[in-house]
């Protein structure tokens, strides 16, 4: 690092999590610098979604108009039997959806909306620098001191946003990643380079088919310019102990017995890459002098609510309203700003963690309760919002 | 057997099913005979339950008043959770319920109901021949022979009513009773007798508490003066392949750890006998020149859905009314209405051997599934009948 050697906030990480702390707390006034170790500020993956209660955070922010022109804004979220291809449940997202939650719910590519991140935090004055990994960063009770190779920077404050496999994290507990024994494969293809054959409503909708032991999600992304699938599956290898797992072959044999719109959009994925999927069990505490978790490395949780993303940008919402709040002629008391955030942020997100894992639970069954899952899914009453008030709401 | 050594109809087995076809044929004017191989018409067991299904059948044969009198017509039946007593759901059994099905739902001793169909058999003019194994039946297409010791009686028709484990299904099916692993105790007590202590509603109410590989179910029996208690759990000794099982070691070990109102019941069981479960897969041909199957022994069921009486009088009733369809001056096409018979009840009665699995099934779960489960419980309508109405309904 050739720059300054003093940094009122240093960002560990500059994924989604790690540029949303930026941004919220460099509009507010604070001199922030990102790190990330990549040469890049890039994210690997395809679609993200985005509920309300990141939405409207973004409003907020004044970020919203800008994610929703990148994105889609689906008019309906449908779960679907992956055996039978039946519609079990819908959540419909339109006008009264956007009324209910105060926002909408959009789907985005996942470098478009680090893209929207990245330009952001540019023009609110965050220092991004890339090409640079932290190696330690010892917290005191007024400061921080960051290592990154021969550089040495001295904070006020630093966010950990070091993702799933933080080092940071280390600090706060000796956890390790939870492997799910799940695998995901996805692939975001232009729509004019799709062998599957798309009807207006795939342009509308998420649809999510549920299948003992799998799922396939797919939606549109770029105004619908690009079509997004993510198929899911618990790997037979991972639970026979194999080292070698989840390849592509285990992922044709878990989907052969789905309907005939899942085998077909099996076409859509990337097969040379893969994502497997972890987790970790929530811990309570985030904070240690001024150094404090976010985002993943804070609350790595299995994608079932869709909240990885939503949750970071709560993180960071909460961070930096918390220490407004602090803030008293220009002098910000972090200590209280930390201690709160902790509090708030360590009991929502254990919440989404475990329900996560939970409805993942619930995405996967077979048997009996496979039945059970869709005469509760068939019988509920579409405008019952009960799974989602406490997810979505204010 | 001093007694004619013809007879129009023989019954082979005094249970409900076979007296409720003897009753029935009898008071259309038919001379039958029923041959019960115990030294009297008994019946083992406490209580029974008895749906509109059966007690509109009752109330055309002139038994429902004896019936009701005779037992407890309770105002719901209501099912928890056995791990936290919480209430899933109900099925109110009140006026709109009568209203809605023609009958009422009604709790009996099977002693009682037993010796209404006894005397009742006995006023319609039935012989009733206790004492008396069939050892064999030799069926024809215009009559059958029946052998029982020396004797040997000539009828124009013979209904097999010998139950779970029918000698005579023999002819139809080379299948064995199927062990669900399941074994229940029960407990009919006079309430003087009681240590439990009862409140109004249990004398009010069916209660139906649902575990984890296990269930109780409570309610009073004889107009409120009896109160009955049967409790069922999956063996695990039965499950390690263990030749003895179902021991009230087991029962107390499954249920330790249900909520107390739970365990509480299992003081009003007896403990000196136990009745393991057993069902068999339907079978479509239960007619075999004049021998036809009848009750248990056509369609033994598991308990879950409370219909082994039920379907037995069910039984009854079509084949008695199919019998008079075909009566042209007093001459009955027995060919026929025993076809007719066949098809009608092998497909209902499948349908509810197939279901009272399922049911069981449902009862029983545990984890995400039992979650599920109490959801779908919790979230119903009570007022919705869809689970009921092909069971009840006409």
């Amino acid at each position: 690092m050739d720059t300054d050697t003093t940094a009122e906030v240093v960002v560990v990480g500059g994924g989604i999590g790690g540029l949303a702390n930026a941004y919220a707390l460099a509009t507010a006034g604070h001199r922030v610098r990102v790190l990330e170790r990549a040469a890049e500020f890039a994210e690997v993956g395809a679609g993200l979604q985005m509920a309300p209660n990141a939405t409207r955070i973004l409003r907020e922010w004044g970020l919203l108009d800008r994610v929703v022109e990148a994105g889609v804004t689906p008019q309906r979220l449908v779960f679907r039997d992956a055996l039978t291809g039946e519609e079990l449940t819908r959540l419909e997202l339109g006008v009264d959806f956007l009324e209910r939650y105060g926002a909408p719910y959009v789907v985005i590519h996942r470098s478009d909306l680090l893209t929207i991140l990245v330009d952001a935090c540019r023009e609110a004055g965050v220092e991004l620098v890339p090409g640079t990994g932290v190696d330690d960063v010892e917290a005191g009770p007024s400061g921080a001191v960051v290592h990154a190779g021969e550089a040495r920077l001295d904070a006020d404050v630093v966010l950990a946003a070091d993702g799933l496999r933080s080092t940071l994290r280390g600090k706060f507990s000796d956890d390790e990643p939870i492997s799910s024994g799940y695998v995901a494969y996805r692939g975001a293809f232009p729509v004019s380079e799709l062998t599957l054959e798309l009807d207006e409503r795939s342009f509308e909708e998420v649809v999510v088919y549920l299948g003992p032991g799998c799922h396939l999600v797919q939606y549109p992304l770029r105004r619908g310019e690009i079509f997004n699938t993510v198929a899911v599956f618990e790997s037979p290898a991972f639970a026979h102990g194999e080292a070698d797992w989840g390849g592509p072959e285990e992922l044709d044999a878990v989907f052969a017995g789905a309907c005939e719109p899942v085998r077909r959009g099996l076409a859509s994925l990337w097969r040379d890459r893969r994502w497997p999927m972890y987790d970790r069990l929530p811990i309570g505490t985030w904070v240690s002098g001024r150094l404090a978790l976010t985002g993943d490395a804070a609350h790595p949780m299995l994608q079932y609510l869709a909240q990885g993303a939503c949750q970071a940008i709560e993180d960071a919402h909460c961070l930096s309203t918390e220490v407004a709040k602090t803030a008293v002629d220009g002098t910000v008391d972090w200590d209280t700003a930390l201690a709160t955030y902790q509090e708030l942020r360590t009991a929502r997100t254990a919440q989404v963690q475990t329900t996560a894992r939970v409805w993942g639970d619930i995405w996967h069954v077979d048997g009996i309760a496979r039945l059970l899952r869709n005469a509760l899914f068939t019988d509920r009453d579409v405008a019952d919002h009960k799974y989602v008030d406490w997810l979505y709401g204010t």
